[in-house]
This record gives C-alpha cells, structure tokens and sequence, in this order.
C-alpha cells in the first residue's frame, strides 16, 4: 500500500519522506515549494519509490484529480498531511496566508480521499491551539477552552475540527499530533535560525526581539519522527490525538541565545528587548503535558535545550545559500 | 453608532434585526436569502433604520467594499454575525456547503472589518462544537477535547478559532454564544417543522427518523434574544464565552412527537425506527451546564419542552405556503 505525503518536501515532511523510501514505501508527494524546496527530497531519498507533484495542495479539484489517478496505479492506505504555513508572523499579518496554506489544504485533502475508501489520515498539528492559559496550568490534550492567538493556531485547531468531523463521517483513524517547535535541518525559519543569520550578519552582536523570558518547548526532528510512528503504531482509535514534546518545562530564548553565540560566535555580546512577548501570537511561557504519550510507552531522550544544541550545531553547519 | 447583521434575514437574524431598528438603531443587513427571506425582513422591521445588501457574505472582496462604503456613511461599532449554514445534514453531505456559508462568511465579514477599526464582534456558534461526550459529562465552556462531529459543528469551531485569534491581534471585545436548538417562527427546518409537515401530508401517520429517544435542549427565540443582549450588555472581557439553554437536560424526541400530534393532528399514530441517533453527526443525548450564564444573572423561563410545545403552536400557525 503507497502513502500520500503533504508537504513532504519542507522540513519535517523531507525527513518522513527518507524514512517512507528508505522502508520501500511508495510516497506521493504534493508540495508547492512555497518554503520546501526538490532538492531537499531528491538528495536523500529512494527514487523508485518517490512520487512528486508541484502542487497548490489547497486547489481541491487539482488535488482530486492526482491523487485520484495515483490512487488507481498505486492504491492508497494513509494519509500524512504535513502541509501549513510555518510562518506565524506572516500569517497574523495576512490571515488568508493560514486560510489557505494551513486550513484549505486540510479541506482539499480530505475532499480528495473521500470518495476513493482511503481511511487513514495522519495530521501535523501544534501547541498553538491551546492559546495562551498562563506559565501554571499544564496543557493535557483533554484542556480547554481552545482560545489560540494566532491565525496559524487558529487553522491548525479548524483543520483538527475537520478531521473530527472526517472521523465520524467517513475516516477510519486519526492520528493528531501536537508538536511544540521542532528543530533541526533543513532549516528555514525559527529562532536558532533566526539567531545564526544574525550572528554571521553581525558576529559581534545578538540583538533578541523580547526581554528573553519566552520559555518554550523544542524537540528535534529525529525524536519527532520516532514519536510520530511509535503513535501510528500503538495507538487504535477512531481519533488519536497527542502532545508531542519532550518532558519537561521548555529552555528560555536567553539559554538559546547563549548556545547560539557560544557554538557560532563566542564574542558576541546579547542585547535584549525589554517585552515579554515577542509579537503578536507568541505565548511566552506554557506548561505542556506529554502524560497520554508517556502512558502509550514513548518518551523523548532529550531535553528541550539538548535538542536545541544539537539543532544549532546542525543549522550552523549547513549550506551557506541556507544560512 | 450603527451594526452589522450577517444573516439577518434569516430566523435568528430576522429577529434580531427587528429589535434592533425598534430601538432606533441602523442596521445593515448582509444576507444571501439562502435560507432567509427578505419579507421576514420588510414585514416587521422599521424601514428607516433598515439597510439591506442581498450578498454570499463569503464574499470577501464584495463585502469588503460594502462594510467600508456603509461605515464611512454610518460609522458601525459592532458586528453581529448570524449568517451560517443551518441545515446540517446538507453540509454532512457536502463539506463545501459548511465551508462556504458557516466558516468563510466569519473570515471575510473579519476580513472586511479589520482595516476599518470596528472592534466588538458577537457570534452564533453552537453546542455542536462539543461533539458526542456521552450522555452524562455536563459540557462547559471549558470542555475538551473539542471534536465536533459534524461539519457544521467543525466550522463553527473554526469560526471560534478565528475569533480568538483575531481578539488577540485587532478586536476588542468578542461574545460567542453556544446555542442549542432554537426554535419558533418562522421556521423552515429542523424537528418541529419536519413533524409538522409530515402530519399534514398525512394527518393520521407520524414517522420518526430514529427511535425518539434522542434527547436535546430547546430554546425559544424570544428568550434566546434576551439571553444575547443579557450578555452582551453584562460580560465585558476580550473573550466572552456562554452556553445559552433552559437548566434541565432537554426534550426527547418522543415527547416532541408527542406534543406536535396532539397540537397538530391528535389521530395521528406515531412510528418510531429502531437506531438511537437519527443520522450521521446527530448526539442522542448529552447535559449542557448553563451555569456560567446563571451566575452572570440571566436564567431561562421556559424549559425545553414548554418551548418546543410554544413553537408548535406557533409553527402550526404560520403561514400555509412555509409549512
């Protein structure tokens, strides 16, 4: 049975591809190269058993239609639907941004497989849902009310909204994953990278939109992947849905930022804003509970700053064109 | 300071626009007449305080243009948006029905309002946010997980989500009412104006989809209309969440069947059929806490099955070419 991959040339949907072609999986990738990029699919992964189509996945009737003939050469089991917006700030900007890239492309998906019987769907989802509940309640996945601050917060939980409706009416399983920051290469966007460009910009200085009090959770991309299959394959309902994350209270943008100048720059002097909030739709410190997970039998290795170290020795290694 | 009305001719909106241009205020109305009609409009509401724009307020661009032409005119200060799709059994059908008429008309309506500075918003979203939780979890504002099991109830969630995020980046205020069933006229779907219908195409002969024990909560408009403005004019936060329903745990469908036959046509036998949920994305039972709404003040006169019985009458009455 061949697998149908959204996103699957952007960061996280690159690596589940390897992993798919590796394991000598068929994968149709739909993917409009909006922040992902060909090279990242074809330098790593098995060609036979790779499938790529440049496409807008929030164009329903496009969609439709190649994933309806893919299904007829190569009948489909599962869907792992990747594909969003990554950008928060962009979107809070310009919502249809979300509308389309985050939201629409859940609707177009689903419309897609409906009438062909594929009946497993897989779905990236975040933290972002949850909104801001302050530094003391401790986020279960059962928490509410579900108040996000940001348009892409607001479409990851519309599209969550979808899938449940999907559940009752024609999927047999859902899988929901709420990831917090995952990190790691490729990278294209996000704080370690953020900080990195700086610093070659300017090596003598690092200058932090916020006071640096943000605390947040990180995972790196191998453990992401680890959970993600450990949750597809141990978990049976109707709708299974997960915090994804490591266990433990998150790693400040100051420890973040002094990994960065110590692995990168080790003369730069940091200066901080004097906000507690970066921007608009950013929550500047949460607790997460990873409890459902723990209980299926899956914990992550490492903490929220080891996988940050480890992601800034990786970004600041990789090719200067993406740095 | 002038409103907008989203769906105002319709059954809730209709209602609400009369009481509006009673007491003097400028309303405009956005309606597609999908489900409205302008009569419920220009029979009894106070032409000089009327304006109205037959438009898909999924429109963005369209109603773009209209909201700021009109709120240069007659600055507005809040939008009351009713405009949804109500049949939700068409949008189980086709998910595009409740993508278009109950999701994308709350993007573009916030769309249209953005730029222009309008910043209190009111909601009609629903109980159906919750999905199925079983017959004895009392449903909060704070319940979760959210997994709504219709599509009407994933794009209310949507809208919810929206709604959220855009409190946090633009509006001031916003009001969400979850309502349950409400019922009056003019009606031109849902149970009673099915049973009613029914017994008149034949008067001795009731069918029930369904084996009646399906159990729900009913308001009756006009204390609905009470209910909104109590909060509206009471509850001052960024996010005002409130169930809205009578404090008693609904109506069986039996006892609906029951009423309509006595009030309609007391010959009549009723049938019932054998599965306890009548259709794809219908809950048989669940408890709905108004206690929120209580302890802001407002409590509902009527219980579930006094208001359904008042409906009846009511819907029994009206005209001929609805019924």
């Amino acid at each position: 049975m061949s697998i149908i991959l959204t996103g699957g040339a952007g960061f996280i949907g690159s690596h589940l591809c390897a992993r798919f072609t590796k394991g000598r999986e068929r994968v149709l990738v739909l993917d409009n190269l909006s922040r992902g990029k060909e090279e990242y699919l074809f330098s790593q992964s098995d060609q036979n058993y790779l499938f790529f189509q440049k496409i807008d996945v929030a164009n329903a009737p496009l969609v439709a239609s190649v994933v309806k003939e893919f299904h007829q050469k190569y009948p489909v089991d599962i869907v792992w639907h990747m594909a969003a917006n990554s950008d928060i700030q962009a979107g809070i900007k310009q919502p249809s941004v979300d509308l389309n890239d985050t939201f629409m492309t859940t609707f177009s998906i689903l419309e897609a497989i409906r009438p062909l019987g594929i009946k497993k769907f897989t779905f990236a989802s975040s933290d972002a849902i949850y909104g801001d509940h302050g530094p003391k309640l401790k986020l279960t996945e059962k928490t509410g009310p579900l108040l996000p601050i940001s348009c892409y917060g607001a479409m990851k939980l519309a599209s969550e909204a979808l899938l449940s409706a999907s559940a009752e009416s024609f999927l047999d399983h859902v899988w929901i994953f709420r990831f917090p920051n995952v990190v790691g290469t490729p990278a294209t966007h996000g704080v370690i990278f953020d900080f990195i460009n700086k610093l070659r910009r300017t090596p003598d200085r690092l200058e932090v939109l916020g006071d640096g009090t943000q605390k947040k959770l990180y995972i790196h991309i191998d453990e992401l992947l680890e959970a993600m299959d450990f949750i597809v394959s141990n978990s049976n309902e109707k709708m299974n849905i997960f915090n994804i994350g490591p266990d433990d209270s998150g790693c400040a943008v100051t420890q973040i930022a002094q990994a960065a100048v110590e692995i990168v720059s080790p003369s730069a002097t940091i200066v901080y804003g004097t906000e507690p909030r970066g921007w608009v739709g950013d929550i500047p410190k949460f607790l997460y509970s990873v409890d459902k997970l723990s209980s299926l039998g899956w914990g992550s290795k490492s903490s929220s700053i080891e996988a940050v170290r480890k992601a800034i020795v990786e970004i600041s290694g990789q090719g200067s064109e993406k740095v």
